[in-house]
């Protein structure tokens, strides 16, 4: 039975949920399709997360294994294939919790970077999973700085083979999933030289495992690096080369070859790599940033609703905390911003396709936007969904510590994508350099590409709002934002141009920059998301209330980023005192229109009890039956390890005299 | 053999790190009591927390008894008592890995609020650790709202007994640490009443669990809520009541009392209580929460001056990421607020004291104002450190989110400290309810407390800075911090009452500006923090370079606050955006500075090895070797439980084909 007081949050939606569920699958027919893969899945115990609040690391990693494995029976199974309409929602329905994650890269990386013959040996392996791949890269003391990469691979002209090392510590691989206790080969980034040159970093196929009774390879010291703060399904592992010796054919040579007498050969663009971390990024978002986001706004609104709390009208009963306004703006924000980062993951999606038609025609003009955007936005939305799960954790109290929320695992393991794929902050630095760089070209009235046009048109107008409803128009809030990203650029481009002509060299000068110009590169991104919302709220169809709420969605979105940066925006005088007491008055006025749908607005998310796997989330709200049952499991609640050794001896004591 | 990178940054410290440790400390006898203490438990193997990453919570539990087991032996070995001066330290000593904690709070409860006739019967078994007690307050419906408690305790007459009783599961008592496996008696508070009528919360001592063989009592039901974020080594529990009856002798009644004929009586004060509160709030600033942000700042600090990624001037070496401006923006400002809150903890410290002693003296004027700077200042500090810690841990990239980094657990633990004790936005409008009376008041023309006199005198003029140095003026920037404090009171009043005058309901009035309310309180505290820092500094010695180390500190810490919510200081035009320009330029030159002493002033905190327990953080900055040892000691290093039932079928297949 639906707790009372959640069951009254539906009965006034103003808007058909369902309709709204599909809206966000796409159409429909997806929703359908969606459905029926979560079912299959969830309705499998061997895919079962019941008990992983319980589970120590051994457990965890033991389980993702045999969900891996299970996995590729299932999908024969029930007639899945990669390039099927089902392949995209079977990840989102195992909630992430399975292993051989790494040998999708492994793929993936032969499949860009190696030759046809390479190709053809070993995706067929792959894919029949006769070797478990993985993909090193990242060493101890290197991250980010691909050239910075320590691990050698000298070429043997004598043998025709590679020998590989690790020449210090900090030159170990580290980090790379599924290699720690799984793989059996992987791809080792390492840099390259033949007759004593160095040609910089190139990737070899390494096996590492025996494929007979797994023991390490000669010359391998490989393990797992222990701990994290998420991610106990998946062994991340180091690995140490000691004078490792591959056949020359295990270079991936799509780019760059050595023949047989040492020369050096490269061929083709290497552009395409670029193209490749892209995909990456932008593919992160919608599985690892926006679920969870999504996931843990569900959580805490329904909790809100449920949980009571102090009185808020005098001789009533106990209020819903969602009915107190810093409740509201703790959490609404979030909601709209899940959604902002939904369409902007759509508009990225689109973009990326776009980019993928034109580079098949060996067209690579639109790259750097590209890599721009997917940079800025994978920073921004990763960080922004980050605070805003650890918000509605927060918003919790205390049962949102409790693992058995959802919140904390939701969070620690969001928490990694501000730092894998890129480290976001130099993410954040890349995306600057193309604005300067775009703002100094169309200054110089060169052509830049079109996301970037507006920063050609610097206005020095104010803001024309008269009263607080003026600022429920988009042109007059994308306006704002659009004016505080050209504000940013242009002026932290001319403090780099005051500095360089000041005789301060190049690279120190844009290093006292660098604060100021992740603030434009931020402020770049938040006008396009809010304009892209905007943009996709007038398409939207007005039938079934679904324009009417996500037009709210999207002024809560674009007002609750002035109301919590008014300096960007009053910095100049775009925007007056006045002005700003108008946004803070209608965003306030917004919390409360909002947080009468706020349930159907999660509901939407369509996420089954299961993969939420929260106690407090649950549809029917019965959040503390559901803590009180899941508590009575957990293996501290068995026997106690204390009692015997130390409570009995200390106690003892006090039985003698009591 | 300290790395080179580390070594280097200590040749150059402009001040005497002795000195600032002992300033610290209190005074350098201080300083040696601390490290004796320290020497003493960090020898003793029992504390050990070497394996503490790797254990599950039921390890954690057992080591977390047998250190306050052996606490007892060890206190009594080296001759510390609870009044002596090592006392202080043995917590910090221990990183408050160790149980009976709530012990400690069952028996202040008991002396704080139990007759003289309870105290002489409880306080001595406690003490002697013949039973073990906890605090059963939380309930799992029911948090800060204490009026809202369900459990029942009835009085029975013929019995002369209290008869207590969870009526619902709401009522459960949820969270009261020590209780979930420890645990003998308890303090519950429960609904008391008498003939039927209901007298409000009261707190009652009941046993819980057997002294003979440690099961529960009868009509007990309790147990351990499970997993959290962390406090694994805590049992934290659950206790269900069913007609469990205890003696009349058996409420705490020092304020209130039963008679047996059922008459219900009040004596004294209960303003006391309010006290009690203000004590533990405060109390917890400096272990559960500046410690934590201190230890995070001296791990990501070392590590940023030993990690070297990508270069900063062509030609060079990879540079260490502390030279980069984005990463001395993320770290120094957390620095430095480490700094301003030890002071502003002093300062609370102080006002506690003489608080306490007008109380003694029956005077409970100073009450209000005690009750709303701890209030306050136990919301903003908890907030501040615990996004500072969250950012020193991001910025620790790929390695901070290991475990063995020691960022985490210092995360998750502090996380906590802003919902137990008073969850923080409740706090905050508590103070800002102190805050809009006193400003009321005030304009009135009625006295009010010192710590906000400053209300009374709007000032409507301007920032008079004319360059960026007159913003290292500790003048001109605490003028601009009360500035915005007074305008938010002010204008937040103004609103209130406009409200309450156009007929809105005082308390729809009062949720309705509670944004704005946090946001008044929040600018209180800040403005008094960067008095206080700046006052402190005024005051120290010259010598040793201390005064002038500290004064920088302070500035960033002032203008940091600036530079992050430049909007308020801009919004009436109290300061230009010319001088926000020259705020900006301040603060980036100022991290410069401060990032030459960095290391010195983490160092200054006086951390061991073993007290931080983080590969990154050692004193001798040997990152890479210590996180590879570290690695092969996790369990997921042993067998591998996935190989025989996974990996070793899967790949069978392979050997008959490859």
């Amino acid at each position: 039975s639906v707790n009372p007081d959640l069951a009254s949050e539906r009965q006034t939606a103003s808007f058909s949920v369902e309709k709204l569920t599909a809206l966000l699958d796409g159409d429909a027919e997806q929703t359908r399709i969606r459905r029926a893969v979560v079912e299959a899945v969830e309705s499998d115990p061997v895919f079962s997360r019941e008990n992983q609040y319980f589970q120590t690391q051994n457990e965890r990693y033991e389980a993702a294994v045999r969900k891996a494995v299970h996995l590729q029976k299932k999908m024969h199974e029930m007639g899945w294939t990669e390039n099927g309409p089902e392949y995209k929602y079977i990840y989102r329905a195992l909630s992430g919790d399975v292993a051989f994650l790494l040998h999708r890269v492994f793929m993936r990386s032969i499949s860009v970077l190696g030759s046809d013959e390479q190709i053809a040996k070993w995706i067929p392996l792959a894919t029949q999973h006769k070797l478990i791949g993985s993909y090193a890269q990242t060493e101890l003391g290197h991250g980010t700085y691909l050239q910075g990469l320590e691990t050698t691979a000298v070429f043997d002209t004598a043998t025709q083979e590679f020998i590989l090392n690790t020449p210090k510590i900090s030159a170990m691989k580290w980090w790379p999933g599924d290699m720690g206790r799984s793989a059996t080969h992987t791809v080792v980034f390492a840099q390259l030289y033949v007759h004593g040159k160095c040609y910089g970093i190139h990737p070899f196929i390494v096996q590492i495992r025996s494929l007979q009774d797994h023991s390490l390879c000669p010359g391998i010291t490989a393990g797992d690096i222990g701990p994290k703060m998420n991610f106990e399904h998946i062994d991340n592992g180091y690995l140490l080369l000691k004078n490792v010796r591959i056949p020359r054919e295990n270079m991936l040579s799509k780019f760059c070859e050595v023949r047989p007498d040492g020369s050096y050969v490269r061929q083709g663009s290497q552009k395409i790599n670029y193209f490749t971390m892209t995909t990456v990024r932008i593919s992160l978002i919608s599985d690892e940033v926006l679920t969870p986001l999504m996931k843990a706004c569900t959580i805490a609104i329904r909790y809100s609703v449920v949980r009571r709390q102090s009185k808020l009208k005098p001789g009533e009963q106990e209020a819903k905390i969602l009915d107190y306004q810093t409740q509201q703006e703790k959490l609404l924000p979030q909601l709209a911003a899940a959604y902002a980062f939904h369409f902007i993951n759509d508009y990225l999606q689109e973009l990326f396709s776009r980019g993928y038609t034109e580079i098949q025609r060996k067209n690579f003009d639109r790259l750097p936007e590209l890599h721009a955007l997917s940079s800025g936005f994978k920073a921004v939305i990763t960080q922004h969904c980050t605070a805003g799960v650890e918000i509605c954790l927060r918003a919790c109290g205390g049962h949102g510590y409790s693992l058995l929320s959802g919140l904390p695992s939701l969070y620690t393991k969001i928490l990694a994508s501000c730092i894998y794929e890129g480290e976001n902050t130099i993410l954040l630095l890349q995306t600057a350099r193309f604005l300067i760089k775009c703002f100094m070209a169309a200054n110089a009235g060169q052509p830049v590409p079109p996301s970037v046009t507006y920063l050609a048109a610097v206005k020095h107008g104010k803001c024309p709002a008269k009263n607080k409803l003026d600022f429920l128009s988009p042109d007059i809030y994308t306006e704002a934002y659009q004016h505080v990203a050209v504000r940013l650029t242009s002026s932290t481009a001319a403090k780099l141009q005051d500095l360089i002509q000041s005789g301060v060299k190049k690279h120190d000068a844009w290093n006292q920059c660098t604060v100021q110009l992740v603030q434009a590169a931020k402020a770049h991104c938040h006008y396009i998301a809010v304009k892209n919302f905007a943009e996709t709220v007038e398409k939207l169809e007005t039938k079934a209330g679904i324009q009417k709420i996500m037009k709210h969605l999207c002024d809560l979105f674009a007002l609750h980023g002035i109301f919590s940066n008014t300096g960007a925006f009053l910095h100049d005088g775009y925007t007056s005192a006045a002005q700003m007491d108008m946004v803070t008055a209608s965003y306030l006025d917004l919390l409360a229109v909002i947080r009468k749908d706020a349930v159907p607005l999660v509901d939407a998310f369509d996420f089954t009890d299961k993969s939420l796997n929260s106690a407090l989330g649950s549809y029917d709200g019965q959040v503390y039956q559901r803590l009180y049952e899941w508590a009575q499991k957990s293996p501290t609640n068995q026997m106690n390890p204390a009692y015997e050794k130390y409570l009995k001896p200390l106690l003892h004591n006090t039985l003698s005299k009591l």
